[in-house]
């Protein structure tokens, strides 16, 4: 498989340029904090100091999981199903944000267990009907990986806006995320299993266990994309790819929560250049995320206890990649607006 | 002065209601996090389930400082002047992200030493050119202070929305804030002053200077608008008043940084209930700041590193408003939907 190349953002010339425009506006030296960081940034993925934001996508992969059959979950694997009933039909959270901060919404079937019949709203990618049970198989064979990487590119591909978040649903899924954390991090297991949508102390204990097993009997494959094909899901390898094909693109990437990331872990394994176009929209409750954050060594935009996935946080920190442009594009220069400098 | 009542927004069974609502939305069991806290917060101070945001309203006063002249500042005090005539052009940072998030927004002249030639879009509410210099003298008059907190009240009364951020302007004024900040909640005042729009180490150490000999001279005044007169600052004033006002009318109060918090400091002297309808938008840069929000118990939305005032601390926090009140108003519940609940 073809992984789109990525090219750094680094540029000093540029970012000079951008620092004296950031410096040059109607407020004291840097109190506009992280959105300063963000502007600079954004800045450096457009290649400009004309910084804009254009139709910003939101695409939601969706797939099931063999592994829900160690009930690892406290919801049942259908839920998957009406979840993306409920996506369609703009009811689910992520439904309400993206109306609120204008996201054009993207639903993909990426591997759900269920024939949806066709219809407008809903892409249709599907690679099986949900990954194997990786206790005691590889959820995907290493064709499927790849088969889900590409389709969830050609979704990307297609999108005119230059800003896209990743999220997704799939039952059980935080389980194939802490393996995948644990396989990309070597964070002991123990630190990147959490309590899901919610699972008891028991319940978090067994949902360990269940990667014990599987972890004993497949150890560690020797590739990034081996390591996705046995202990991911489909739709976590499809923001994988998602991810690589928008950075490759130049557009800047919303990272959600726990699963998004343990997506982005394989992600930069194969493309560490990615990095420098990912805006981390927020730290989830789900136990791992904060982890996994400072194992990549960023710092989230928000802190708001989330943890329901789906694009939630990426929708609820568009206004910050809003804002972080707006200031650069709109506020008036010291010189502009004829006010006194500071003189230190 | 008549001090308007506010009312504590405790309401056992509504809350039941509220809970009940947010808990039935399809999504695992507090899942929304803080916005769940904000949509309970809005439902009862709105004494709904049927919660809406309506105008949200940005009021900025502004107001110069006699202490500017002990060289408190980076700036020079001409900048206030300055920056309104930047906030009624649309060149500020507050005006950007007033635009960008819908608010009405209210430019106040409480005390700005210069004489604005009428116009319609500044609200005159001058009550003298700037407060005195509080290393002298009392930097209001008592009754200089009430003329002040009466018009930012009639200012608020004639708001149509129901949720209201408050802003100002004013060179100088982290230093009147550290005052109030050190005599309202007895925290040693090293530890209340801080750099404001970048004093050195050396800057910061002479302001504290600058208020040790205040305090020195003036004492601890018996009563919190005494207080307020003595060591504080004409758009400080209004902007206690204008919370106080805004909360009586059972309006959402979105509190922006420093020295807007030490505004509330001395309000909820006054009014204690005022807290109920306080949304506290972000913990600012300014040394201090995190110590007020810990003292009043509360946490912040936000933590973006802004130190610049002017409400856009509360501009940035709008989105979470509008999500909180979005989500509960517009996401489907596990009936209308038909998604399956936990099983556990």
């Amino acid at each position: 498989m073809q992984i789109p190349f990525i090219e750094p953002i680094a540029n000093p010339e540029l970012a000079n340029r951008l620092q004296a425009a950031i410096d040059n506006k109607t407020k004291p030296l840097g109190s506009l904090g992280k959105l300063e960081t963000l502007a600079r940034q954004i800045g450096l993925i457009q290649q400009t100091t004309d910084v804009q934001i254009t139709r910003p996508a939101m695409v939601i992969y969706a797939a099931d999981h063999g592994v829900t059959a160690e009930k690892i979950s406290l919801y049942p694997a259908c839920v998957t199903r009406q979840m993306v009933e409920n996506f369609l039909a703009g009811g689910a959270a992520s439904s309400v944000l993206a109306r609120q901060h204008g996201f054009e919404v993207h639903i993909v079937d990426g591997g759900v267990d269920h024939d949806f019949a066709p219809r407008p709203d809903l892409i249709d990618c599907k690679v099986r009907h949900g990954s194997r049970n990786f206790v005691h198989e590889p959820a995907m064979t290493r064709a499927e990986c790849e088969l889900a990487m590409q389709r969830a590119m050609a979704v990307v591909a297609g999108l005119c806006g230059n800003v896209v978040a990743f999220g997704e649903k799939g039952i059980g899924n935080t389980t194939p995320s802490a393996a995948l954390m644990h396989l990309m991090t070597d964070i002991p297991l123990a630190q990147c299993v959490g309590a899901g949508t919610g699972l008891s102390a028991a319940g978090i204990s067994h949902k360990q266990q269940v990667i014990e097993r599987a972890l004993a009997r497949h150890g560690r494959p020797p590739d990034p994309l081996d390591i996705m094909a046995c202990y991911g899901g489909i739709e976590i390898a499809m923001m994988a790819a998602g991810m690589l094909q928008a950075a490759a693109l130049r557009k800047v990437v919303l990272i959600d929560g726990f699963i998004a990331t343990s997506a982005l872990l394989v992600a930069l394994r194969l493309q560490p250049a990615l990095l420098d176009y990912c805006v981390f929209s927020h730290c989830s409750d789900e136990h791992g995320h904060a982890r996994m954050l400072s194992f990549l060594g960023v710092e989230p935009l928000l802190h708001l206890n989330l943890r329901l996935g789906e694009a939630t946080g990426c929708a609820l920190a568009l206004p910050y990649v809003r804002a972080a442009v707006n200031f650069l594009r709109e506020m008036a220069t010291f010189q502009s607006a004829a006010v006194s400098e500071a003189t230190p």
